[in-house]
């Protein structure tokens, strides 16, 4: 079983928002042959909807505040609107998708995330992925495709960031399965020089992850990022790579790759 | 196999719309013990949003005609808010639940309805029930919550009546199982007198439903209803019950019972 390789894909923004980037990237995760899970972020639609629906959207530190109402729409939009939509579109494609959250199956048990500084609201922080659950679909030929919201099991939904549910569920898996763990972002990769777009540092393993935070190449948000990269390599996930939308695409051969 | 008892309940908007009403009633279904499934409808929050969001929802014969942007509404909300809702709060109860539309692992697959003298927009007419995967779910002691949005394998989500989808979800699984559909709605059954609401008729058979028809006693919108039983009736579902939400409860002796 440890030999079999599961393919985990996180998508965000970028590629949501913009309808023929998401259709032609589920067009090619599709062709993927095996195992496979796909895991969504959110994108504009929540932030529209929320606007439409009179209420404010609040940031702290880059990370949307989740009030009751709030929490509403984000289950809507992101377990309803856009997982419903990918779900389809994958169902068009041959791909035998079943669109998930993190309550269903309990496949992701969380905690609202505990008051220190910054009262975060209903953000969920993982404290379990139910991999013998997700494990019963794959060997169905099910793809699993999970949206940004978990539940604590005593029945409040929690909005979670989408790239920790796919490095939990990435780790989860190692224990069944050889998981490699793939970010699609707005990027090509990590750049050596921001100003250059393909100026991508192909694979970086520990070490060299010490070294580009030292030299400050590794910078700002992708420190967490990555930091989140190398926490899912520590515990079990045999690979990581980063990323752009074309990443999917076999043929594709720059982005970074990340090993310990 | 056969033998087996499957419990199918439906819920609509009276349930939904009191949170009160709706723990009270999946408190008692989690208690349920054999595998079961639970279809739900909208309810008025679907109303709600579509307003918020500036649009008009208009009706024929009392169906919502789904437009574009009404698709995408209702399916944020029966799918999204709805749903997980539900899910969330079985999960408490430990139902083992698992929120699904017809798009997901092709549960239902259906086409948009044929125009003919009246365009309902993105309507779903269902096609066809996988038994197979649904049965798969239950083996693993999942227990199905099914929202009123299907799909038609092109891409589309379609608005599908509750009432249908639990009917078709019945026959479908009447070939594994000896099922019983379950329709909650605001009475306690089909009642003998209009102005008495105890005065519930506690058996119907195909015999007393023509008598009953005739009599004008089923009239109105308890015509189609009690013609959607009589035709899952007729297409294997061993037995159908009509009852306010105290129909879950074992307890309660107050509903209508349909049978061949």
């Amino acid at each position: 079983m440890k030999n079999q390789v599961l393919q985990i894909f996180k998508i965000g923004g970028n590629v949501i928002n913009n309808d023929d980037a998401l259709n032609s990237f589920l067009k090619d995760f599709s062709t993927i042959k095996g195992p496979k899970i796909l895991i969504h972020g959110g994108g504009k639609k929540a932030t529209e909807v929320s606007s439409a629906m009179g209420l404010q959207p609040q940031m702290i530190n880059g990370r949307r505040v989740t009030d009751e109402a709030t929490v509403e729409v984000v289950t809507m939009v992101y377990a309803g609107l856009l997982n419903k939509k990918i779900v389809a579109q994958l169902q068009k494609n041959n791909c035998n998708a079943m669109g998930l959250s993190g309550a269903d199956a309990n496949c992701i048990l969380a905690h609202k995330r505990i008051v220190k500084d910054i009262d975060y609201g209903f953000a969920g922080d993982i404290d379990a992925v139910n991999d013998i659950i997700i494990d019963v679909l794959l060997q169905n030929n099910l793809t699993p495709v999970f949206c940004a919201i978990t539940h604590d099991k005593n029945g409040q939904l929690l909005n979670t960031n989408a790239d920790t549910i796919a490095s939990e569920i990435a780790v989860g898996m190692s224990k069944l399965y050889q998981t490699e763990l793939n970010f699609v972002f707005e990027l090509k990769g990590v750049l050596g020089n921001i100003e250059d777009k393909n100026s991508v540092i192909t694979h970086i393993n520990s070490e060299k992850h010490e070294q580009l935070v030292t030299q400050g190449i590794i910078a700002d948000g992708m420190i967490p990022k990555i930091h989140n990269c190398f926490n899912a390599l520590n515990k079990g996930v045999s690979k990581v790579k980063i990323g752009d939308a074309s990443l999917v695409n076999s043929s594709n051969k720059l982005y970074t790759t990340l090993s310990l």
